[in-house]
Parts: C-alpha cells; sequence; structure tokens
C-alpha cells in the first residue's frame, strides 16, 4: 500500500525529470492520482511507462506552447502544442470556464493533444465554480461502428460533472462502449472469457474471447447489437469524435494517433494529434445558484429513492462508486500490482529519482 | 397513399380548428410530416389523437404566451404556458439560434411544454444556418435506472445535426433505450415476443413479452444490464432529464406529466409541464465555415469507406436511413393504417374539416 503523497510525489518528480515545468508536472501527478484514487487504476499509475516511452521517443512535447488559435465570446479553439494530455486538457478547461464567467456557457476544442487520463477530472474542475463541466475526447481507434468490422472509433468516453447542494455531485464519466479497454486486458491477463456482446472478430462473429483485439478483432458500440441499439451507441460515439476532432482540427476516426510508444504513428494525418472537447456552464445562466443546486438535490433523493430490483441493495447516482473508493482508498492507501510496480523502478532509476516498493 | 401537402393541409386544419394561430399550426403539421417522411410513423399523424384528447381535456394551452424568463449572453429559460410543444420548441431552437450569432453558441432550456414530435426536427433547424443544431426532451416515465425496477425515466432522446459541404449533413436522433416505445407496441399488436435485454417485469427478470409495461414492468436502458453497459444508458437519460427539467424548472424523472390524455396527471409537481433543452453551435465559432464542412464531409466519406461485416452491405452515416425514406416517401406517398384513418375520420367530423380515406 502506498500513500497518496508518496506517489504523487515520485509522479511529478518523474516528469519533472523529463523537463515538465512545476506546474505542469503538478497537474499531471494530480490526474493519475485522481484516477487510483477513483478505482479507475487502468488511467491510473500504470500508464506512466507509456508517456515514459513517449517521451524517450520524442514523441511528446514536454515543454508546449499552448495557445489559443480562435475565439467567439463563448467558444475557443486551443492547440496543445503536442503537449502531454493533461496539461493541455487542464488549460482548455480553464479557458471554458473563463468563457462562462462572461458568457454563461464556455465551450473549448482542443488539437494538438495527447492521452489525458480521466475525463471526469476536468469535468468536476466546473464544480466549485458553481459551474456544469463537460468533457469529451477521442482515443485510439479499436471500435466498429455498427454494421462494420473496421476499427474507426476510440472508447470515446462522455464526462458530465453537476453540483448539488447538500448532496455529493452528479458525475457521469463512461466510455461510450460497454466495457473499458482496460477490463478486457484483465480479462486476458486471468485467461477468463468475457460476455458476449463486448466483441467481435475481424469478420463480425460474436466472441468471448478477450484478447480478440490482437488477432484484428474491434470493441463495440454501446447497445451491443443492432437489435439493442449499437447504432445508438455508435451515434453517440461519432458525436464524440466529430466535436473532440473536426471542431478542434484534431485527427478523427481512424487517424486518431496511438497513446503508445509501441505502436507505430500513422502516415495519413487528417489533422493535428489527439482532440478534446470542454464544456463549462454557469448554473445562474438558468436559473439562481440556491434553487438550481436545491433542485439537484431533490432529483438525486428521488432517485436514490428507486426501488432496488430483487437481489439488488440499492439504485446509484452517479459518481456514487468512485467517491466512496476515493474515501476508502485514500484512508487505506493505493495498491500497486508487482507488474506496475517493477515498471515504476526502471523508470525511476533510469531517470534518477527514488522509488521504494512499499 | 396520402400526398405531402393533403396530409400538411388537413394537419393544419385540425389545429386551427381547435384555436391556434396559422404560424403555430403549420409548424405542428410541419413536425408531424416530417415524422412520417423520416419513417417515424410513431411520432407522426398517429399522435394527431393524443394532442386532439388533451386539448378536449383542457390539459393544453393552444394560445400560449411563450416567454423568456432568464437570460445569458449565451443561455436562456423559456416558459412554454402548457403549449403544444411543437410551438414552444421551435421558438426555444429559434431563440438558440439567436444567442448563438451573437455568442458563437445558444442554449435555450424551456420548462411548461408538453410532446414535440421528433427532436430531429428542432437540431436540423440549425443546418441553414450553418449551425450545429442540438435538441433533447425528457418523457414520460417508463425506463428503470440499473439495478431498479422503478419506472423513473423517459425514452429520453438526443439530436444532434451538423452540416457537411458536399456530403449531406450528419444527423443523429435517437432515444437512450435500446428500442422505442412504439416498436414494443407493434410487436405486442403482432402477437410477437421481442428480443432479451430490452425490457423486465415488475421484480427486475429478463422477459421478451413486449406487453410488460402494462403489468408493472419497465424499459431497460441502452446496455440492456450491466454487464454490458446499462449504467452508462442511464447516464446518458439522467443527463438529458436535468439538462432538460433541472435547467429549465420543467418537472423531472417520475414526475414528467403523461402526454396522452386517457392517463391522470400527477398529484406532485416538481416544476411546470415537459422540459427540453436547445443548443446552437455556429461553425465559424470554431473553424471556418467551408474547412469545417469539408472536414465533416471527409469524416462522412471515412466512414462510409468502412468494411461491412459479414452479411451487410455497408456502414451507415447517421441521418442516411431517415433522409433515403424522406426522398422515397415524398415520391410515392405516406401510408396510413386503418385505424389511424379511422381516428382521423372522426376527429375530422367532431371539429369540423374534411378527411378523405385515400
Amino acid at each position: 500500500m502506498y500513500k497518496y503523497d508518496y506517489l504523487f510525489e515520485f509522479t511529478k518528480n518523474v516528469f519533472l525529470k523529463m523537463g515538465c515545468s512545476q506546474e505542469d508536472a503538478g497537474i499531471i501527478g494530480e490526474v493519475f492520482l485522481a484516477a487510483e484514487l477513483r478505482n479507475h487504476a487502468s488511467h491510473g499509475m500504470i500508464r506512466i511507462k507509456d508517456y515514459y516511452e513517449l517521451w524517450k521517443a520524442g514523441r511528446i512535447n514536454v515543454k508546449p506552447n499552448v495557445k489559443v488559435m480562435h475565439e467567439s465570446p463563448s467558444t475557443a479553439v486551443i492547440d496543445g502544442d503536442n503537449a502531454i494530455g493533461m496539461v493541455a486538457a487542464r488549460k482548455s478547461m480553464l479557458l471554458a470556464i473563463e468563457k462562462a464567467k462572461t458568457a454563461g456557457t464556455g465551450w473549448v476544442a482542443t488539437r494538438n493533444s495527447n492521452h489525458f487520463g480521466i475525463a471526469g477530472f476536468y469535468a468536476m474542475m466546473a464544480l466549485k465554480h458553481d459551474m456544469i463541466g463537460i468533457c469529451l475526447t477521442n482515443a485510439n481507434p479499436l471500435v466498429a461502428p455498427t454494421f462494420s468490422v473496421s476499427r474507426m472509433m476510440g472508447t470515446n468516453p462522455i464526462a458530465v460533472a453537476i453540483p448539488a447542494l447538500n448532496q455529493p455531485p452528479f458525475v457521469a464519466d463512461f466510455a461510450t462502449t460497454p466495457i473499458a479497454r482496460g477490463k478486457l486486458a484483465i480479462a486476458e491477463k486471468k485467461g477468463e472469457k468475457v460476455a458476449i456482446g463486448l466483441v467481435q472478430d475481424k469478420e463480425g462473429n460474436s466472441t468471448d474471447d478477450p484478447a480478440i483485439l490482437k488477432a484484428g478483432g474491434s470493441m463495440l458500440t454501446l447497445g451491443g447489437d443492432r437489435v439493442h441499439g449499437s447504432h445508438k451507441g455508435y451515434c453517440l460515439s461519432a458525436i464524440v469524435d466529430i466535436f473532440s476532432a473536426v471542431f478542434s482540427g484534431a485527427n478523427f476516426g481512424p487517424f486518431v494517433p496511438p497513446s503508445v510508444a509501441y505502436l507505430p504513428v500513422l502516415e495519413t494525418k487528417v489533422g493535428d494529434g489527439t482532440g478534446h472537447f470542454f464544456g463549462a456552464i454557469r448554473i445562474d445562466a438558468f436559473q439562481a445558484p440556491e434553487e438550481f443546486k436545491s433542485r439537484m438535490d431533490q432529483w438525486i433523493l428521488t432517485f436514490r429513492s428507486a426501488k432496488p430490483a430483487k437481489g439488488q441493495e440499492h439504485v446509484l447516482i452517479p459518481g456514487d462508486p468512485e467517491r466512496e473508493a476515493e474515501a476508502r482508498i485514500m484512508n487505506k492507501g493505493i495498491c500497486l500490482v508487482p507488474a506496475i510496480e517493477n515498471d515504476l523502478v526502471v523508470i525511476a532509476k533510469e531517470i534518477g529519482v527514488g522509488f521504494e516498493v512499499k
């Protein structure tokens, strides 16, 4: 078990050694650790190696000049200058919040960025400003549109954070696929099969093989098949891709650059880097803040009172599982599996920072 | 088979007789007929009876004073004054477009409205202004959140329309459930079963009975069950409900008033009427219009080129099926089933307009 502060300082020091500024290394550490606390370890310490390898391969810019390329009163386009995703994303969300202060809402599309960790982190940045936060991003192409076997889209997540008064905020943060890619990898490592309706083989046949992506297979969209609404999952994923990449001038669909160094950069580019989309909405652009927040309390309490199905304990509000995990993990400490610890030991040694396996 | 113009004039005349203005009756007719042309007959002429019954029961206002209650540079809240949904929705979307002209984006939340037909109609209003259109609405509670058997949410649709250059626009318009409620009713009438993963009984057991809603059952969210991501469908439906009703001050979740006169109005109210949410985004708030639209062409052509799965002809772009239906039905005419024709004959006679079964 590791203390939050220990892993945060370690992460920050690794990125400082790569050449990041204090501010940038701090935000990168915050986002990695937020993923660990929120029980999304697939986006936590395990990913440091990916960024380290991208940096060694010269494929990521640790001294980026993140700049605004285009503006209207409520919108902007940002060029991330090939920054580490967290750096471009935080600046973009801060600009969306600034825009919302005067225009009521702020909307920022960001190009030339990279993988930014958990989308929910940026959506939640809005909460302390009495704003609703929204964050979308495209990602490595692994998902096939309905009726197809081509890997055209990423798991393209949607995050929305909405403040309440006495209740905790509503925080939805979900991939537009039935399952996260990380869960396939875990099933594969354990030698387990997965449910039908999550992935297909290269010809479009149903399969329960979690390793099928390595054999030309693809992930299905939310809904799974046409009868169960996969075309709606395809619409959602497409909307996230267009808002993230067509709005910003980033690569879309199958052209999104891989976020791991072992995959080659594509020769065909249709824009710059990975794309994100951020929104901030002042709640008083619609309702007086107290009224809005007490209505959110009422919404949350109404949904908490829903009758559980047979064998279920209670109905969850989006954000409940992560918040419960945060309290538990902050208290008990963060657990890293030996494979990750070994990676961190190697990185620590190579780059010259301390890391002690606990 | 009926000509478009014949049914449009008939519909307009029915609503004129109810007391609607020329302008309002015209927009109501347009929305009903758009649903017929786009092959969404479940939202077309079949619904005239519902509105007629609501009007006879004095539950809908045909001379509404639709007014702006609250504003910021990029947002507004509208009170629909219990208008027929199309009337409040069109005015709200026009205001979103006006806001976008100066602020780059416009966002309008509408309360005290009623069922408005197809969401895609309002999203598509933005296209001719070189804008992206968005439309959300909540609806009659029939859908249970993950882990629950309580009917807490409607089929809460999302519509997004995005203009292209030489390609037709991208138009996604979908319920956040695996299947539309109308399709359950059709299966029931035909005596057919439905696939597992669409509905559950009152205890939360899977069932293939399309009539289960009448026995206390509920619709499932997109994803179907937890393993296949139903919690993501629940998040989506919840987001649509909050944007439509908490932002505007309408009834949310289980309190949304029924859109048919045979269901009683609930005693508990948490706001006014049904809620909608509208967005308009100037494409030049992000990119020069020609550049944006030619990038959309490139996006569409890329996705059209996706390899079809075994046994499939080609991959569809959101909006393709409806656009193909529009051309076909406008040419061949609109087919009404005898049950609908009979309803229209009765309404025509009672209200004093002509209607001839063809």
